[in-house]
């Protein structure tokens, strides 16, 4: 069960509307369940840094089928998984890279957004996946 | 001179419905002026060991600014260029990506296409940079 | 708006008599918008492992439109920011690395230099700005 | 016996005035005896891929001690170097890296020119080791 181009872009769309909305220049990236890309947009005068590490951020979420915000909190210093970013070819340990599911729950890909502030970053990711719920 | 979000999009759109007309699946990249991503789409079932491509083509033919089926020509044994597909992380020199222009001819970007033939992602790139003119 | 060889020739001639006139050997790279390098200087017996550190902070204060020590503080364990610097190929997040403005406050590039402390390393890279004021 | 940042930025002058005399935009690379950057310009409109070629044409010559065009005819299918361009990282295996001698005859360093055609990357890398003799 793999993202459809379709689902991807509408994932996308959501994801920018939510962003314009906020007034906060994004980068948005959709990955397959391979962890692989499959739809991205870099927002008029987004960080360029921030096209990396969106694709990251989608990764490490699929990668590991979790949020990235939660794998940052298990590799602090001190944690469980304390140094666990310089793996397969960096990782990105702060929030912005969620898991995307379809309606029965499946994981389907993920997404991941940078641009703004983490918290932001967050709210549209979140955007992106609801609009496939 | 950059291009925009909007004309990014407008370029994947019109190189999809190429795609979609010839029935081939593709990977369509479009990078900016200084050779960062803005806009990619992957169709469904679309060769996963294409979106390094048709990104790396994208990039070949801004950096060179020119068809990167002319650098594959200059790139050949015995040729001027042999061997330039090692530098920058890795080129891409057969067709598929070319230097995006706007309607005064100025260039602003690049596309690049991976996934079919040759001959095919050259004229779905060609449909992308068509659609901006 | 992109930085000229001409303009970024003034920053890095700015930023080696500072360094000279504080007996602080430095490397100084000065990056165009799209983050590419336009002209770089290491001064005498500097050291080498700071050529990429130089070109680095530069290019991660392009990235990310900001100083990198800013972005250094974000980073911190328990910070928003913690772990970036394995993205985008590796970034530095001490100070050194700043965008460069034209006169009406336009980024046109970036500038970044190591081989003295974080705070030699900062004013050297404040006399290259200051010289496109 | 290594080249100074006044030597380097000598020839790169003299690079830089033929480059303007035949008006070909050219990326410019100066090298030490450790293969390590000195000095660099990149012209206005000059190619973005040039930069890496522009190095590393120049650490090519250096790490072998000879014209990169040499080790070009060496490297073609059936010659005794054929492959060689992928070790060090990438090396570039045509006209345009040269090493630098003093007056004496000694290899203090080398120049890389990439954004012309090769025979004009050779010239103009002729006339920076020129101004150093």
């Amino acid at each position: 069960m793999n993202i459809t181009l379709a689902q991807a872009q509408q994932a996308l769309r959501a994801a920018i509307d939510k962003a314009e909305k906020m007034e906060v220049m994004q980068n948005i990236a959709i990955l397959d369940c391979g962890g692989n890309l499959v739809a991205f947009a870099r927002m008029d005068n987004a960080w360029i840094g921030s096209i990396d590490i969106a694709i990251k951020k989608a990764r490490t979420a699929r990668y590991f089928d979790m949020d990235t915000q939660k794998i940052g909190e298990m590799s602090q210093p001190g944690e469980p998984l304390y140094g666990i970013e310089v793996s397969n070819g960096g990782l990105i340990t702060f929030g912005g890279g969620m898991p995307i599911k379809n309606a029965d729950g499946t994981i389907i890909g993920a997404i991941g957004v940078s641009g703004g502030t983490v918290d932001q970053d967050m709210d549209v990711a979140k955007a992106g996946i609801e609009a496939l719920k």
